[in-house]
């Protein structure tokens, strides 16, 4: 049975198991990747080791290395590729598009300097006469597990709810369960923000601090983050769902959190530098402080836990005393403090 | 330096780490306990060894086994004992006393067939004229952490911020980070109601599902019990704060807790017979589930977590058909489910 063909932009791991998802239900899948060694794996072998290795992909899967050839007479494509790239990706795609269509795309970021969400630089290099809608899915979802079919939910949001209910449909199975939201900002901002509060989960655990350092952590994390949101107009309940608390908890809650990684190793005494040089790869929170610390100057939000954090990042502050100092703030009503969330403040 | 005299009834993990905190603010503490053996230990060489192992007491602690003399002159006291011997020793409390007392409890569970929470259960036994206020101490506290000062971060509520005010000041210090507020009903069904969603967190896990699916049950469970505290009468923030999601985190994500242990074992196939002898104690979420299941029914809240768990412990429903038929409910859009949250049902 094929339901309809679809193009996944992007194979490494999440791509990759979205892929999965929609052969699974029906779909005869295009994924693209410009590498050619991996693009002949995935036909060959059926598999793509490096990203998701042990995974068998079903037939119905089909690599490309032509980004035009796999976008051919297709409607609705889903790009996961790193959030630095989508500009340049973005170009490649409507050099070559032939009609319309949608696009669901699961980055995470905020674009430095400019602040952008990726749904607003997805608009800016499209022309809106080639852009049917764009709807963002995100939520708490390791893709090895999504590709295992263990049981994971996630949101799609669009301000048009028929788009976000028409991609709902193509994802939602026994395995993986599919919420609409028409929140836009308030997905893409959760999304992006965790990232701040994972590094910072990080930097606890490597203190030698315990759970309930961490869960005072995770608790006011989203508290800030939702007080940032609320002042980009986000609706405040969406930080409540999968993609704020949800995706939250699975960032700052496993050792296999890049950011959560880098984190520990500031905390254990390392530099931003020795860290980053030992990771050897991008650590997306690092670029998601400094913008969100701009950004609350900016719009006047109180995040103290971005500050503490932007302060050891950049400003050579040790890890603990910037905890020791968010400890001792003055004495809070915690009431004031969450209704804070609510309060937008004046641009 | 002594900055007045503490009554802490109850010396077990929870207790008696209070009990060291506030010795490290200055208070002549008198911690009480029935059994003459450990009130012995804690005066002769400063340990609690069962209840908090390789720790050191302040030698501003001193133990009591008669309840009488620790209470002599006393006008605040931090109830720390098992919820359903509440009744029983506040019969004893109130036998005794001298003059009118504030009752700090640290409690957490929902009086079955009552529905009564615990500070409900201290006023009815504790005359008016002898009780000037009921505070809540609540929040992510593993106690052994509070007892090696690691950061913590705890909610004291009543209904007069004076009194929650005058608590926060015994117990704030440069280690624990003590929050108000006024929501009595919100800080004890978030309390009590945690220990449901940590059995079945202990389910998924028992499974071998991973963290997709704890996440997911981890967001959706907050959703469901701030619906009951909303129907309740608590407000829907209190669930954002640390007796809500900062509790729930904690809760389920440590393999210390009773209650995630018991709903692994139910995971892993025992039946809950079985899984209660193992444990050869109680386990709290056995029997508040219990109770939420009856209180959503009488008030018309949907609780499907609640329910699906119910049906597992007490209607031999298999874990894994529980958990697939939680994942195979109807598409659902996340904000009017989110928004159901601030809905209160009619009576």
């Amino acid at each position: 049975m094929n339901v309809g063909d679809v193009t996944v932009v992007g194979a490494g791991s999440w791509g990759t198991a979205l892929a999965i998802v929609l052969a699974d239900n029906g779909y005869q899948v295009r994924l693209w990747a410009h590498k050619e060694a991996q693009i002949n794996e995935i036909n060959n072998q059926h598999t793509n080791e490096k990203y998701l290795p042990g995974i068998i992909l079903p037939g119905n899967i089909k690599g490309y290395t032509s980004l035009q050839e796999s976008l051919e007479g297709i409607g609705r494509i889903i790009l996961a590729v790193p959030t630095k790239a989508i500009r340049e990706v973005m170009a490649q795609i409507r050099a070559v598009i032939d009609k319309p269509i949608t696009i669901v795309h699961v980055s995470k970021g905020i674009e430095p300097d400019t602040f952008k969400r990726v749904s607003e630089v997805i608009q800016e290099e499209m022309p809106s006469h080639l852009l049917v809608d764009v709807v963002v899915l995100s939520g708490p979802s390791h893709a090895e597990e999504v590709s295992r079919r263990q049981p994971t939910t996630v949101t799609v949001a669009c301000e048009n709810m028929e788009s976000a209910e028409k991609i709902q449909d193509m994802f939602i199975n026994q395995h993986l369960r599919v919420y609409t939201n028409p929140d836009v900002v308030g997905v893409e901002i959760g999304g992006a923000l965790k990232n701040i509060i994972a590094l910072a989960a990080g930097i606890t655990d490597g203190l030698g601090y315990g759970d309930n350092a961490k869960a005072a952590l995770i608790t006011r994390g989203l508290a800030e983050i939702a007080r940032l949101g609320v002042a980009m107009g986000a609706n405040p309940l969406t930080f409540a769902g999968l993609t704020g608390i949800g995706d939250l908890i699975v960032t700052c809650t496993s050792v296999h959190s890049r950011n959560w990684r880098a984190g520990n190793l500031l905390g254990k005494g390392q530099s931003l530098n020795e860290v980053l040089d030992n990771m050897g790869m991008v650590v997306e929170g690092v670029r998601t402080t400094k913008a969100a610390y701009q950004l609350a100057q900016k719009m006047n939000v109180s995040m103290p836990i971005t500050n503490a954090l932007y302060d050891v990042l950049f400003n050579n502050k040790k890890p603990k005393e910037a905890v020791d100092s968010l400890m001792a703030r003055g004495k809070t009503h915690e009431m004031e403090d969450l209704a804070s969330i609510l309060d937008r403040p004046s641009k």
